[in-house]
């Protein structure tokens, strides 16, 4: 594999057995796993996840919705408020598949209602603690409205309630990740207990990567949505949902300038390839972990070397001295994204280890 | 204008008038213009950098010196160190344009030297204080070894010096913003004054848009390089290079959520919008402050009106209660950008306020 500029690469094999492991983790629960391909954005990434017998699969918006439409999937799900400014194509989707919709709130549920001339399905988040999106799941006067409201369309057909839990993306560890799973079940289903006799059966679906990967009770729950776990990150690492040898995505950017006196080098990979998210480690701010890279893929972090502040272009990176003795300009440095959803969705492609270019929605 | 998704608003008179006034300060301080296309990497834009008699540009990498080169610019620097593994794209445009790289070690200087058959122009990079890249200022053994290279070179043509002071980034304010530049000129000077004897004329130039906007004494500096000032953003006018009412793009995003207990709205416009880079003020992160949009363009940010946390694609919109009340779900808020460069790089294309596309480089 001949690299000249910073590069996405990706192991298939990882990649397939977090899939598989997802897959088979959502078997052994009993509940339907709807992945969210917001993270991957790939066609091919899809095929692969289709392999498991997956049939549903959730976008974060409606032009990925018509990009995964285009491949085939039949059932799709917009994991996200709908924009009401976008007509055509959702009424163009519901002609084509199985399009369940993200409705909040009446202004939204009237306009569909007035537009539509097919059925579409509808989800209705839920706020459960998190405090982005949805209805607060104490709101029950709200929620009844939207509930009578959805019972008398002839187009929207309710099919459950959502709980995205972020905030499990600020604990660690199985035992605090498992807490809010729990409190977030429990209270989608206190939606659930109270309507369900007035409107018929109402899913529960949730969404979280830690919690899909470290929960071990599902009972409760009906589809999961996670995204993030296709590739895994530091962040996940770092909460405790994989370990980093099941990062399945590694830039590789090269090596623009020395500093001995710094123990530092400069790599051509910055904001624009990495976006700004960083973890906190030891009070040290972390936008990637250094790994080696070899002709079969990459190794896992070496100790103390990490890419401390990006610009729009550049990378500095710490590394100890026993690795920066043996790199020089023209080299290339592996790293492990922070967050790879906002890596993948900035670099829009992946490369094998094979050497072949997988690209993403454009 | 008819909108249906996030979109990035170019105000053509802000845009035009600042690249009017940095051309002027140019003339006014007798130094050369050679902007930043990083910024805004349009054609259409450097179209109107050119009306105001600028010949030369600065550029972030080869491939974007390719896509100015192809529209005509006949001089291009690449600031960022020689990526040696572009060999090919390095002797194609030293075909074409006049091209000058940054070459900032031994290293690459002998292999640029090896591989050209044709002259470039070379600049090299001095550290003086930012600590991001280049030669510090005062290890002038480095420095002497690389200009007694250049000068042996039958290709390498040295230029000059480089640097970029981004620790004006972090103050506020015409003298603390003056202080970082006379202290950076002084130090390329230093570097200057102690090699042009032996190596013929050394140009200075330097590029951070907080200098270039603010400081008031150039005479010790040929070339300046800002590339943000076509835009400005709201860490400019945090700095003072700026007043709010200069930045030239604002965001435009829907509201998809409205929730009056929080004060708060959901906007679809997050991370692949606006990166997540955030500014802070009264210890608050701030990810892009709101101003009102109207047929016109738009006005000045609202009081406690801004975007407090942003996921991929979410933003979460702190606002005041006077402003919440009138805001409903479908209707589109403008945002000022923290950091334009960023947007504009995610967003990779401008909507004029009379409706044109305005593309970037893809």
């Amino acid at each position: 594999m001949k690299l000249s500029e910073p590069t996405l690469l990706l192991d298939e094999n990882k990649c397939r057995n977090n899939i598989s492991f997802m897959a088979e983790r959502a078997r052994q629960f009993g509940v339907e796993l709807q992945p969210h391909f917001k993270t991957h954005q790939s066609r091919a990434i899809g095929g692969w996840i289709a392999e498991e017998g997956v049939k549903a699969i959730t976008v974060s918006s409606l032009k990925m919705a018509a990009y995964f439409a285009d491949d085939g999937w039949e059932e799709i799900t917009v994991a996200f408020p709908v924009n009401l400014l976008r007509k055509d194509i959702i009424k163009n989707l519901s002609k084509r598949i199985r399009l369940n919709l993200f409705v909040n709130n009446l202004e939204s549920a009237e306009y569909l209602d007035k537009i539509l001339k097919r059925p579409i399905g509808v989800f209705t988040e839920i706020d459960t603690g998190y405090h982005r999106t949805g209805i607060h799941y104490q709101n029950t006067e709200e929620i009844a409205k939207l509930l009578e409201f959805f019972k008398q369309s002839e187009t929207l057909e309710f099919q459950g309630v959502y709980a995205h839990a972020g905030h499990s993306y600020h604990v660690q560890g199985k035992e605090e990740v498992s807490k809010i799973h729990l409190e977030t079940v429990e209270r989608l289903n206190s939606v659930k207990d109270r309507f369900e006799a007035d409107f018929g059966p109402i899913l529960i679906s949730l969404g979280d990567t830690p919690s899909c990967s470290l929960a071990d009770d599902f009972s409760k729950v009906d589809i999961i949505r996670p995204g993030n776990y296709v590739f895994y990150d530091l962040v996940q690492a770092q909460i405790g949902s994989c370990s980093t040898d099941q990062i399945a995505v590694c830039m590789a950017c090269p090596v623009v300038g020395k500093h001995e006196d710094r123990v530092e080098v400069v790599i051509h990979g910055g904001a624009v390839h990495f976006s700004k998210d960083f973890m906190e480690e030891n009070a040290q701010q972390i936008f990637g972990k250094i790994v080696p890279l070899h002709n079969e893929g990459w190794g896992e972090p070496l100790t103390d070397c990490y890419i401390k502040s990006v610009s729009q272009e550049h990378g500095i990176v710490h590394l100890s001295p026993e690795v920066l003795k043996d790199i020089k300009v023209g080299d290339w440095l592996g790293i492990l994204p922070v967050h790879s959803c906002l890596t993948a969705d900035l670099m829009r492609s992946y490369c094998t280890l094979d050497g072949y270019e997988l690209s993403c929605m454009k």
